[in-house]
């Protein structure tokens, strides 16, 4: 099945076929003062510094999130919206949990956007699902409810088809625009959740065939060496079936990892991506020591 | 299926319910030029730093290889087994080509060895098969024959269940002692390689249930940036159902790479070993900027 995203000029497939789709994270406020500060001073220049950022590390779908305290989110995604469209020709993905400020974000967007997020709660489904028809976007769903976030795998696959029931039946959107996140939970809170995420993803695709994303910062949360743990996961989940994640690109062990299992899993054909990496790589590192010897001089 | 190896005092245990299990791979002289000169001349010194360095990379067991042209290989294996069996309680992979020297290094050794390796051709099963029941060891097995080293999954299976039919049926070597080799190929000479070992992997382990062990770095040779790809492979691997490989444990990236997928897969109780492994790692850094700092003084 394939995700198809598009901005105005450029189009990204996420499907198991296609190179892993990384959504990258950065563009949100969320943890950072300085950066409310200014979006509440209507100054969106870190935007810039972070979309270069990911896109220089190798993010296909760009995340935006204007959840600041205090701002008014919706005018601030329009104008996020507007500037990163500006800036780069890769699709995004509308990120809040406020309806109001996903509508306008959307309508602000030129293309097929992502829409982050919808869950099996009714009210949520029944707020989200007719946006994402009307402006005709993809949408990522989490298989919780108004009662829980089920820990058991089969249960969460219930709430998937639940979400995919409704989506398609009563709203009319093809099942192919439905991203399931199988929930990434902390491997410290509990070493055998990531287990139960794995064996999600693995339902999700045997069963509905469906496009997987999820937050992959969320399983390492609490533990040393972060960026280890996240660089394993992601080649495990990814043989396992899913088939993109939300993180920060500018973690090169991460994304190095993402791109060897693309390798690993004949999505890079000859290797060529793999390679250009490897060459782009070297050629910065010449350039920074190059500089470095100038500068000693 | 638990396969247990034994040294003298040391249970070593290869089981997916068991961390996953390193087999450190560098006491051997291939392609080392001043090792082979050293072991003709009857110096063994080199040995005790590279196990020294193997135990130090987090090395469960220890395969040991002696194959230098012109030296009396035979020998060599005994003394090398001896004298690794004074410096370290890890258990031994008696590796060689020729059963001689398997035979000699098995009769030196003390407790249950692994043997590297047999394959399904017969000659090799009547020459090998014997020496394994006679120490009561286990042995790796690799799926090729006269014919062909089969690409096709399923033929790698067959070969894999003539091998475990002669062994057990003929030789009464019970099937836990036996561990598979799904053969890894290097993914720059074909990318669709690697999916067919990966799809070994699964068949191996839901036909038969046995272990299954292979050469980790055949997988990123003509590569660049070969410890990137060991690192993301080995994860999806073990999370396919491998349970050990043999690999050189000087690569912290590899080494904490499994570490990481025995966490995620919930091999790793309350994640005390990866906090431990951080701690010592830490502590390690610490003391050489220490002595660097003195040094400077």
């Amino acid at each position: 099945m394939e995700t198809v995203l598009r901005s105005a000029s450029r189009e990204v497939v996420i499907s198991p076929q296609h190179p892993f789709c990384i959504i990258g994270e950065r563009i949100n406020p969320t943890g950072r003062k300085l950066f409310q500060e200014q979006l509440r001073r209507g100054d969106l220049s870190r935007i810039e510094i972070d979309v270069a950022q990911q896109l220089a590390g190798g993010a296909m779908v760009l995340d935006v999130n204007m959840g600041a305290p205090l701002a008014d989110e919706a005018e601030l995604m329009v104008a996020a919206v507007k500037l990163i469209q500006g800036l780069t020709d890769l699709p995004l993905c509308i990120d809040s949990s406020i309806v109001e400020v996903l509508d306008a974000g959307l309508a602000a967007y030129e293309g097929k956007a992502l829409v982050n997020s919808v869950t099996a709660e009714d009210e949520r489904l029944e707020a989200i699902l007719p946006l994402v028809k009307k402006y005709g976007a993809a949408v990522i769903a989490l298989p919780n409810d108004e009662k829980e976030i089920p820990e058991d795998p089969r249960q969460r696959l219930d709430l998937a088809r639940k979400i995919i029931d409704v989506a398609t039946g009563r709203f009319g959107i093809p099942a192919e625009d439905i991203v399931i996140d199988p929930l990434a939970m902390p491997v410290g809170a509990d070493t055998s959740l990531v287990v139960k995420t794995m064996e999600t993803i693995s339902l999700l695709r045997e069963e509905f065939g469906v496009n997987t994303t999820l937050g992959a910062s969320n399983v390492s949360f609490g533990m040393p060496d972060r960026h280890a743990i996240g660089a394993a996961f992601l080649p495990m989940a990814i043989a396992t079936g899913l088939t993109s994640a939300i993180l920060d690109a500018r973690a090169p062990q991460i994304v190095r990892a993402v791109q060897a299992a693309d390798l690993l899993l004949d999505r890079d054909p000859w290797g060529a991506s793999w390679i250009a990496a490897h060459r782009a790589a070297q050629a910065q590192a010449q350039q920074a020591q190059r500089a470095q010897e100038q500068a000693a001089t």
